[in-house]
């Protein structure tokens, strides 16, 4: 092991220590008595880790015994894994790192849209993730309970019209309540197949056809379908819209992602009877900046609006998350 | 900046970078391809955030450039910040890294049994944290719901045991119900104190004192208070577990953790009429061997019970917990 110590004058000192294995340390000792000490280590199916902890015991027991007990503090991280076949680490929408417990990945291609990944969680089942953001988990019926109006609303013969959607739960969870017709609008049939195969649990059999008594999946972009729809006077009941945060629309219109989602806003009240409902997906609780800009666009529609929201917990999220519901005033 | 090249043979480089304020990086490139960096920076307040991601961007461009878009993938992870006032990183019961969005340190003092913190999370309220693990959240409601049977139980007129349960969630929850008498052992007072004054949202007023018109707190070890409820005959109809996951009683018994919880479970039955039930959290659902190990220690008991349970997603854990319920048979 080579050791190279460098004193930084009055920002203390940084040493590197250097194994003939290609591990490295690096032990940086600030002069408000801040220590760090990283250990770096290449391992092949996680074989090192238990030397590792090892080493990490007796560093522990060596530098209190050194200190004489004088530590205010001292933490151990979990290691990070990089560069493995398995990406552990998917960060929350309020950019927190989170290591989530993937241990498989089911599926992983680039589409026309967007990429699209399907990660085995061990608790929470299958888990879609679209440029890197987490979708849907096996595990979270409650999102789509939550953009359904959480068990309250009557669907039987109504018509909904679904925005996105692709991983199939809402629709799924919609025509088991006996709805008249409910029009799915889905850009990304890749999405969809993914789902169909890797998502089961959330789905059921609902994509395996793009056509049922009563369903129909549209494999197109919605922004020119609301429009035809508004076009010609045809109305919802209940409009749901499950497009992702960022949009991957390449309509004209879409200047900003403020632009399309009043885009997309306006069209949708549009096509909804006075009666009825627009329910969606915000942002995470903690985006509050977010939340209120998009609030602020609820108020720049074409038609007066009045909404409410709920904060729901979503359990692959690691975060809370906010659902709006909004009608015409 | 001072580099520094060290050539390590067959498994490849690394440089190290060494800047005049004492931030330094290592790049570390392998014979495989994988290419990590780290940037370690002293930041006060933050300040110096914004220059390392934009450092950050224009690596991520010159590497781009330099490797002609050969990038199979490429991870950027959020910064690790230690050191400071606020400890953000609380890892799962199953071990993995999770940065919680910690902004004030609300409490923070060692009892005769125990480092008790109650940290305050944007999202999720003040949290309550013993020993280092994540004991209950104000978002936390579920996890009451759940120990508590999740609201299919009628309450009204019984008597109840809680063990435990010193953030007073439960006692809380159960004295809304009607109960004939809930008599709570906690053992640790600097808790009830604690959770009195900054976990009102869990505990409401029922901490502001040990006794009401339908309950008691003791402030007690449970294991003395079991036994003389068992050597006197005393029966309740529901006996509700919620001791933190690693003991702190200091009972002669005590000499694994298994033995304990078999202890208490065995004590718990034998106060328990023949028709009431016992409910306890046991652990996050990815430890499957400590589950099993519970669930063996059920069949060891001095009595035969059957069991059921059940996985609840408890907001503020970043992980799901299994829940159990426990009944003669």
């Amino acid at each position: 092991m080579t050791e190279t110590v460098q004193n930084l004058g009055e920002n203390g000192y940084l040493v590197t220590y250097v194994a003939k294995s290609g591990s490295f340390a690096t032990l940086r000792m600030y002069t408000d008595k801040l220590l760090t000490f990283d250990i770096h280590s290449y391992e092949v199916d996680n074989k090192g880790r238990a030397a590792i902890e090892t080493l990490c015991n007796r560093l522990e027991e060596k530098m209190k015994d050194v200190l004489r007990g004088n530590i205010k503090r001292l933490k151990r991280l979990p290691a990070i894994v990089r560069g493995g076949a398995i990406d552990r680490y998917w960060p929350t929408a309020d950019g927190r790192l989170v290591e989530y417990d993937i241990d498989d990945v089911v599926y992983d291609e680039d589409s026309a849209y967007q990429n699209i990944k399907i990660l085995h969680s061990k608790q929470f089942g299958n888990i879609l993730i679209l440029n890197g953001d987490i979708n849907l988990g096996e595990s979270d019926l409650p999102y789509t309970q939550a953009i359904m109006g959480d068990g309250v609303e009557d669907y039987k013969g109504k018509e909904i019209l679904i925005l996105g959607g692709g991983d199939g739960g809402i629709l799924y969870e919609l025509v088991k309540l006996k709805p008249k017709m409910v029009t799915m609008v889905e850009i990304d049939q890749m999405v969809i197949d993914a789902c169909c195969k890797h998502m089961r649990k959330t789905c059921g059999d609902v994509l395996d056809n793009l056509k049922g008594d009563c369903y129909q999946v549209l494999v197109e972009d919605c922004v020119p379908v609301l429009k035809a729809y508004a076009a010609e006077g045809r109305l919802f009941d209940y409009v749901i819209n499950d497009l992702t945060a960022v949009p991957i629309s390449t309509s004209p219109e879409e200047e900003s992602t403020w632009d399309f989602l009043r885009l997309i806003l306006d069209l949708a009240v549009k096509v909804l009877k006075p009666t009825g409902k627009y329910f969606t997906q915000g942002n995470c609780a903690n985006l509050t900046d977010a939340l209120a800009m998009y609030e602020q666009q609820l108020n720049k529609l074409y038609c007066p609006v009045e909404y409410s929201k709920k904060v729901v917990c979503v359990p692959s999220y690691a975060e809370l998350w906010v659902f709006y519901t909004v009608w015409k005033k």
